[in-house]
């Protein structure tokens, strides 16, 4: 079976954009138009998933993979989850790269559950995990990665202002999110791909350059996976601190930055999928543009 | 409004309980003769809600709380996560404090996404969450259970055997669950009950009972979660070390001990929620004598 991280490796370089697409659609990101008849919880998730649709259209080909934060669909129960789902299945269907933005974390027993639910027949090709349980708590989903040519993101270092009250604490002379890229390394050591990276990624914020650089140069098979671009502050120069020296090694997320992108002056007069079609090919520029000045 | 661990320890001392029964439900712990026609996730999920409705309709009056662990739903997609929260509905319907074991975590604006998802206008009293994002990703959750009298239950020490692999790190003379306790102590500060324990309580492990005392006895007004019991290898006298002198100050849960009970030898013959009773009932017991002999 191919080594997801190969897959995506491969569809980034097809569109020369190390970009993926949040969706986290909010429904107040939607215009009117599309909300102005959704009063159930079934209606603000079908209107949802339309707009979700849409934005797949434009950006395929644009950007290589999108990324569903689960929250903002648990958020009308299961027709959000049935959302969420179908969601996946179009950007699958479209030939994209589909990561559940979970954050799913438990004992082994349980996590094989959680494993079952999406790396198991299933279109996500990656899920985020949290590493607080310890290894007992990953390998069910590295071992449903490797039979299922799937992949995981472990949190490392995240990317919002707290984060560092647990992730920065030193244990042992180096902080926690150094020894957690060391857990990530090891737990992805037997499922390395042609590229020399594994289908066990790391997550580390765009907003701690410094971080990233230390965490990228001493982990060399690990891929990262990047959020905090744009509305959170990182830019394109924050986020090259994620990449190795041939411009590899990383994807970077934005959400509202492209897929409400047409409330922006900068794209005003758009559609919303125009703009965020336009917005991510601004974002491959930014993201090109810091990876040649990092060389 | 008032606050959620008034009215949980108001309720296991109705009962004289400190138990909340784990509805982990998997479908191979139904009866045959409810399953031989489920083949679809929908059939599937609506069987395992029939057989929590039953033990619900069993176990109230025995036990206070019933804790609903999500992986279980999510696999079976939106029709799993419809028939947890049908499970929840039901529960509180019957007078039951209910807890969603989901272990959410993640940036302040998704994590107030969570936070409206499960404790706004929801069956759920309590969820559980992962530190691991530091305060802004927990405040949403604190603010929205202030604001609709609900609470949270942190990941402090778990049960499973890797959990120290991360939480037992020594962070500055003491091990990282220490110092997530103190800050789950401070993140509650404003959230206290006139029984001493706030709404923002820990998750400690009963097959730790050494750390489980330490922490015990540092946090006082920190209320325990405790998992572990049963299958997992605890036993009353090691979840005796999560109370305070007087008994109080804990839960601890029981998932397949309870719900699958009737598969033991002991409760032969019975039906499944006939030995979930039993087996409450027995539990009690235990966990009367152990914290009798813990004063």
């Amino acid at each position: 079976m191919k080594n997801i991280t190969d897959i995506l490796i491969d569809k980034i370089n097809e569109v020369q954009n190390p970009t993926v697409a949040g969706l986290d659609t909010r429904i107040d990101f939607l215009p009117e138009s599309m909300t102005k008849n959704a009063k159930s919880a079934e209606d603000k998730a079908k209107a949802i998933t339309e707009y979700n649709y849409k934005l797949i259209d434009a950006l395929k080909g644009i950007v290589p993979s999108v990324k569903i934060q689960s929250a903002y669909y648990e958020m009308y129960a299961h027709y959000g989850v049935k959302a969420m789902n179908d969601t996946a299945a179009y950007a699958k269907k479209n030939g994209m790269v589909v990561m559940a933005d979970v954050k799913r974390n438990d004992i082994g027993a349980t996590a094989e559950a959680y494993a079952a639910a999406y790396l198991e027949d299933s279109d996500y090709d990656y899920i985020t995990v949290n590493p607080y349980p310890g290894y007992d708590g990953i390998k069910p989903f590295v071992d449903a990665g490797e039979k299922n040519g799937k992949g995981i993101f472990v949190l490392a270092r995240m990317s919002n202002p707290s984060a560092a009250e647990l992730q920065n604490l030193d244990v042992g002379g180096e902080p926690l999110y150094m020894r957690v890229g060391s857990l990530i390394e090891k737990w992805g050591a037997s499922v390395i791909g042609k590229h020399g990276y594994s289908a066990v990624g790391a997550v580390v914020g765009a907003t701690n350059p410094t971080e990233a650089k230390e965490l990228r140069k001493r982990f060399k098979t690990v891929f990262f996976l990047v959020p905090g671009y744009g509305a959170q502050g990182g830019k394109g120069a924050d986020a090259a601190a994620s990449f190795d020296e041939k411009g590899g090694g990383a994807i970077v997320n934005n959400s509202r930055g492209l897929i409400a992108a047409y409330k922006n002056e900068k794209y005003k007069g758009m559609t919303y999928y125009e703009a965020a079609a336009a917005a991510a090919c601004d974002m491959r520029e930014d993201l090109m543009r810091a990876l040649k000045d990092n060389r």
